[in-house]
């Protein structure tokens, strides 16, 4: 487990490395699951809520779907392309198109009008267009083949797949292979490409994200995060299928549908994996970041330079913890791995009881024990010296790129099959962009990681390891975070292009005390990296596919696959739910906010929103709760009612949501929404945007 | 579970308030047990090690043995009532003695000539004498009597075995009646009671805890964590019995004792609260405990006064942390609680067997039940708003004397019986001590504590809780706690105890920021209190009575009883252990030291020691490690060879030893303790404390 780099809400796709793969539940009740549009809950609709989708609808919601490339869902909700996502989604492109001495992301920003639609710099978005089963085709494209044969044809098959599928014009179409059921189920989903996305119109962040991180993941909630963008093609709005938009919002009660890209869930892990999360890694990661969440309060707290800087990897790591948290208490409660123990019981019985099955499928439960002893004996070495993202040893964005050019000038030397994945010649264009990247750097905020994360890496590993004695020798971490940040010429684009164009000669050669840092420990981690990923990820990563190809061969498709950052429709009703006694209402109102807001952040309103206040119908929606089933990677998600029409926009969960990484509780989990209503009113109301407002209700129908 | 105020090395006596009770364990095995002097294990010590004590052995290790009041244990290590005990145990007295200008804590001190040695202000050494068994006439006094008459008749008794004991001269001597294996056995302790300690050496703090915190529960170790004081009476050097001091130090695999005053284990607690503390309170100390420690440790970097002033709050989080850390691996264990569960399973069965058996003691577990879902009920709010010894959300010594002043002047308008204990007449001169102490208060401490600690209570709580509302009003925790600090006058002992002499009208009429914040929270902090303690705190206590009864109805007392801060005596031997394949050598030698020092803090040596080097004997053992059983409050005991001479000084314990709350491990469980031989070397070479060093091998035989 490692935290994320840059900030992130949860709800963007935000895979956790810990949990690499899995196992199937049993079948899904209540309102569970995050299906795929080829095999919806038919029967489940039918019985619980007297509903069959029409062939229209089923179009509709696949084609007005869409994805943000960097992690987000968002959809089409206009004749002419307007898309609607989520503020959070929209981060990059509001800062980065920031004119000089003004702040969109803070303030906000509404295009005069069609013409003025700057455009996003490097944002794709992809409409999903079709989604074909090639399962058959796949299993004939590899009958017989076995060892590097088997692996050579499916490679072969699945770009033959997507060569077919795009059709010679990968300008305009993106077509992926998705493995779905770990394996049991192989799909080809086709997006129509949109790389002309422009901003239209998104709140002051004050009500974007009002309540901050006291509200992330808590309902009653207030918040507008909402941004407008648009999709181009061919220098024009697109006209592409959508969602009309409502101007009602949903009524308490009523069956509504998300369409997303929910990123990841471990809901078919193995048992014994998640009792290594619950007993080693989710209490160090939660310590260690607990203790740089103070770090970084009490660093903010010394100035508004110093609060501007610490706050995106300040809210990083507190929605980090907060998910941390919560799957610690899911984990926690004796039903969640106790249900996964009966249910792997049920599998191997299952297995055991045909020999056929038991030689295809032997005991994948068994094969798992040794990599867990091997993590459980690894874990803390890796987690500081390596890491899944980052090293918790070594801290900072300047240590960040020297480690990229320290590794990536070995990596690079070798033949692209034989390198570490993240430097596949593939990979290689993004990692440039982010080695020439202008944005600033802050020394001494990274100072002071990089002395916080020696000292944890002295803490932990202790005194005498021979790693924290090649690091540190005599230095201290305060003396050594202070001389190599003070001497490192890594801020600087220039020097880190010409160290990375300078390949291994140059890393040989370098005196820059980051890189000297970074070479130094390199050994040490590079082998750590590969004897985790040969012991440990892939040997989990078999065993849950074998466990994987088991369930499906005795289930099918009965019930959903693990989310995969690949577009599912989760279906459910507005509803509230009943918090230690108490019962938390479906909606919160315009008055809820202004009751709400103490003048002090993060409650605190723009003065625009004062000013609409006798303006307003305070009466309202503002925000709601729905039992739908999503995850990180639903961000964006337009809530669609069973007309097909856009009612809403997810933006969060509650805090039991969380735990729904690991299991639904229909009691409990609930998704949070912006009401489509909220969103005219503000935009009318409060922003005086009558072009975006009236486009939303033009109905292009 | 609440962290200490003061800054506590482990084994200081520490009672872990989550913990309160409980009940045996299995028979002890291995080098278990924390034995007392009238029930030593002589059949394990003639199995194990062939030893049986003489009658002269058992005496002098009785009235050899000391205990500070403040928490610490001691010895007697010459005829001329020179006191052996931790460096850590005297920082009270070095830090109020240091004449201005100076710091004897940091600096160390040597008494020129016995007649230079200062009297430490308010240290009290309590010399054990005597240990009666008083059970059967404690159970003559009670025979028949119930309720309020048992109650009355038991105080009556122990008052009446006091009076008899002291016998008119509580000025010389102390009696305690001490209650073992809670409840099934009641002793009468005699201490010879010195109220005139002097100080007669203390190294420097460099040397005494060199390593600092991330060595502090580790091994191997280079610490002189000792103070030499001297008993007086009459003015006079106090003649006693005493421990010879042997100048060799022990050998590998040699039988050990130490004689000291453990203060608390948990040996016998219920399964179930100790999964309860495992799933809950654990976690959310752990992670308050983790971010307290992030914010300090950015503090303290903001300057040479700020580490100052944030050291000891540092200093205690980190230490709570490693032992609650321990813990929680501990609990995780599988085989921990599993073990107690199967320990209850058999006594449940074997009071199931008899009908007046089941009539006596009925079924304490599941009278057990109602108190821990009521505990898991109210833990977070009363942890963020009451605590047992602070509030999570109102942290610093400002809100500190705010809420005594608040809860004092109410409680004080009761009669004495209808008190909270701590207000009892009996403790109101400590308390109007503190109100009145002169130490120093560090507002911009202070400021930050509460800023964080009510930034907490709105996270852990939620912006809608009513008592955040309540507390915060419109304000932001950073504002409040700005406003509180900036207004009070509560930095000052007059304004302190001017309000404390005026009662409740004078904290009526006070419109001191800080009263009127403790004023605020009050009425629901103190409801919370009672029913904290009506439904949680005295159910638990019951129940584990009734446990320990039962238990010790059948297995008398072949065992030892839960350490309860009264003399015991652990046996064990000399030896290292396996850690994770590498074997730990029992020693470490000055040579060590030397290898170690970095010049960078915590591994930075005085000149004096640096100075010494070319004449110290590099192979003199310094730290040795040692199987004993001892827990926090063992801290300056003694290690005793089998002839009752002093070979080394107790004065930590490894990172195993945090579970030994719970379980003692005899594979990786590990004391560790000053080896003799360095005491004299670091006397003689580094302080050229020659006096001293000849008193000790002087053998007043």
């Amino acid at each position: 487990m490692s935290h994320p780099s840059v900030a992130q809400r949860l709800l963007r796709a935000s895979v956790s490395a810990v949990l690499l793969a899995g196992l199937a539940t049993p079948a899904a009740r209540a309102d569970e699951g995050m299906w795929t549009m080829d095999n919806l809950p038919l029967a489940q609709l039918k019985q619980r809520y007297g509903f069959t989708p029409s062939a229209d609808w089923i179009t509709r919601v696949t084609q007005a779907s869409a994805r943000l490339a960097l992690g987000c869902s968002a959809s089409f909700v206009s004749a002419d392309g307007l898309v609607m996502t989520n503020h959070h989604c929209a981060n990059e492109c509001l800062a980065e198109l920031s004119p000089k001495g003004q702040n969109w992301f803070q303030n906000g920003f509404s295009a005069n009008g069609q013409s003025a639609e700057p455009q996003c710099p490097a944002m794709e978005l992809d409409r999903l267009d079709r989604i074909s089963d090639v399962t058959a085709q796949m299993a004939k494209a590899l009958d017989g083949k076995q060892g590097a044969a088997y692996s050579q044809a499916q490679k072969a098959a699945e770009a033959g797949f997507e060569k077919d599928c795009v059709a010679g014009d990968a300008t305009h179409w993106r077509c992926d292979v998705v493995t779905l059921y770990h394996g049991g189920k192989t799909a080809l989903y086709r997006y129509k490409r949109y790389q002309d996305v422009r901003l239209v119109f998104a709140p002051d962040q004050n009500a974007a994200f009002f309540g901050g991180d006291p509200d992330n993941f808590n309902f009653p909630r207030y918040d507008l995060d909402l941004t407008f963008l648009r999709a181009y093609e061919n220098g024009k709005p697109a006209k592409t299928t959508y969602f009309p938009f409502d101007p009602d919002g949903p009524k308490a009660g009523e069956l509504v549908f998300t369409s997303g890209n929910p990123g990841a869930t471990s809901r078919e892990t193995p048992a014994a994996e998640l009792e290594l999360l619950r007993d080693l890694e989710l209490p160090s990661g939660i310590a260690y970041l607990s203790t740089l969440d103070g770090v970084l309060w009490e660093y903010g707290r010394q100035g508004a330079q110093q609060t501007q800087d610490a706050q995106d990897e300040l809210f990083g790591v507190e929605n980090s913890l907060k998910v941390y948290t919560g799957w610690q208490q899911t984990l926690a409660q004796p039903g969640t791995i106790a249900a996964k123990r009966a249910f792997e019981a049920g599998l191997k019985s299952w297995i055991d009881a045909d020999p056929k099955r038991k030689a295809t499928f032997g005991d994948p439960w068994a094969r798992l024990m040794p990599a867990l002893a091997k993590e459980r004996q690894l874990y803390t070495r890796y987690a500081m010296l390596e890491g899944t993202r980052s090293p918790r040893g070594f801290m900072g964005d300047l240590y960040g790129y020297a480690k990229i050019l320290v590794r990536g000038a070995a990596e690079r030397a070798k033949p692209d099959s034989q390198r570490l994945s993240a430097f596949h010649d593939a990979n290689i264009p993004a990692l440039e962009d982010s080695l020439k990247s202008s944005a600033p750097v802050h020394p001494a905020l990274d100072e002071t990681l990089l002395a916080f994360s020696l000292t944890k890496l002295r803490q932990v590993l202790g005194a005498d390891d021979p790693t924290v004695h090649l690091v540190l020798g005599h230095d201290s971490p305060e003396g050594l975070a202070k001389s190599a940040v003070e001497g490192t010429k890594l801020g600087d684009p220039a020097a880190r292009m010409a160290l990375w164009t300078g390949g291994e000669a140059a890393i040989k050669a370098s005196t820059d005390p980051m890189i000297v840092l970074a070479r130094t420990i390199e050994p040490t981690a590079r082998a750590l990296h590969d004897e985790w990923d040969n012991d440990v990820v892939s040997v989990k990563r078999q065993t849950s596919e074998t466990i994987a190809k088991a369930r499906f061969a005795r289930d099918g498709s009965n019930t959903y696959p693990d989310a995969t950052f690949t577009q599912r429709v989760s279906f459910g009703q507005v509803k509230g739910w009943d918090e230690n006694g108490r019962q938390i209402s479906p909606f919160t109102t315009f008055a809820g906010l202004y009751d709400r807001a103490t003048g002090s952040d993060p409650f605190k309103l723009t003065q625009g929103w004062i000013d609409a206040k006798p303006h307003l119908d305070l009466a309202t929606k503002f925000d709601f709760a729905t039992t739908n089933d999503i995850i990180g990677g639903n961000s964006g998600s337009p809530v669609i009612d069973a007309r097909g029409h856009a009612v809403g926009l997810i933006f969060d969960g509650n805090i039991h949501s969380i735990g729904g990484d690991f299991t639904y509780d229909g009691a409990q989990n609930r998704a949070v929404a912006v009401d489509s209503a909220a969103i005219l009113a503000a935009l009318r109301v409060v922003y005086k945007n009558q072009a975006v407002a009236d486009e939303l209700v033009k109905g292009h129908l």
